[in-house]
């Protein structure tokens, strides 16, 4: 029997492309084809050119590598924040979570990751040097690290305290009411305000 | 604070699209619009077209109703197919359950669900009429009933049964190898295999 269990090669095509999404098994894939499949031909066509435009428009802020629509995205563009303090994480998301808090309004640095020996990311991978530059602006006072409860997190930290040092900011780091070992995209709102707000100055030996 | 947690309206547009479908929250909807947003500008173009082509150029068997991408499906149109054997499913996630258990050398019909008047769904809502049609034809002998071993499936194995006694045509069921309460699309190829092969005469009194 030629039949190959996928009753339309159009089909399989878009099943393959939706098993490909982190976590999405061929069944679940078949089913969330099958859903649009299901709906108005107006709506699929929303489906699939909201993310083709999103990939192909999207924007990094120029100042913080936040994601945008703009060349410099709303938390560097608003007069509200303040300029003199900058919150390193290591992804938009990060910086979602920490929006979500409302308890931080200064400015945000993105390092696009975090030092991970074991995948293969080094300092160099990572918007690190772009930090380094902003440091020696006059009117920044603090940089506070809200990286990951983790050892690479800890990794990250204690790189970054080195390059900052001789640099006239104070450094920071997150108060470790975050559970240690825990992802910072995972703690819940409360318990990352808070940390946020009983930052305290860079100890090595407060770390992992 | 005007933030909306979102740092982009391409972002949130497409995080909106994705927390549509079935089963997938906002949470996991950020994650995996974010996972395709760090994938190159192509591959996001194949997985958002597959879905706008598949719904855009899909056809529907014009015999049994299995989705297809020409006119008559390869199940159909194949010469090795029994065409005196029509198996009767509720969608065409089940045509490709029964396919893979390799077990039937039919043909399908597809009725496009089943009576539930929960959901406000009756026989007038499916493919019946065109099913009582090919009861006629001279060369088909039997017609098996495949639906769910559920209080919905039964009542629509009952209406079907009525419907096509008068004609000269066996109609059997799948043998309840198949657990009673489960769906179809979720049983094991072996069972549901099994159950084809174990079909038997409808009786009024052997359902749930
Ligand atoms: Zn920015
Ligand atoms: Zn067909």
């Amino acid at each position: 029997m030629s039949y190959t269990n996928f009753p339309s090669k159009l089909l399989e095509n878009a099943v393959n492309e939706f098993s490909k999404l982190p976590g999405i098994g061929r069944k679940t894939a078949l089913r969330l084809v099958l859903h649009l499949l299901n709906q108005p031909k107006e709506d699929v066509h929303l489906f699939g050119s909201s993310i083709i435009q999103l990939r192909d428009e999207i924007k990094h802020c120029t100042s913080c590598y936040n994601i945008s629509d703009t060349s410099m995205c709303d938390i560097c563009a608003s007069p509200k924040r303040d300029k003199t303090t900058i919150c390193v994480v290591e992804s938009i998301r990060d910086v979602m979570s920490i929006e979500r808090t409302q308890q931080y309004n200064g400015i945000y640095h993105v390092l696009g990751g975090i030092i991970s020996p074991m995948d293969g990311i080094g300092p160099s991978d990572l918007r690190i040097q772009p930090l380094i530059e902003k440091a020696d602006k006059e009117d920044l006072t603090e940089i506070i690290l809200a990286l990951s409860t983790t050892m690479e997190g800890d990794t990250t930290n204690f790189y970054l305290y080195k390059k900052l040092k001789p640099h006239q900011v104070s450094v920071t780091t997150i108060a470790r009411g975050v559970s240690i070992g825990d992802e910072l995209e995972y703690t819940d709102e409360i318990t990352l305000g808070r940390s946020l707000l009983n930052r305290m100055p860079f100890n090595q030996n407060n770390q992992y």
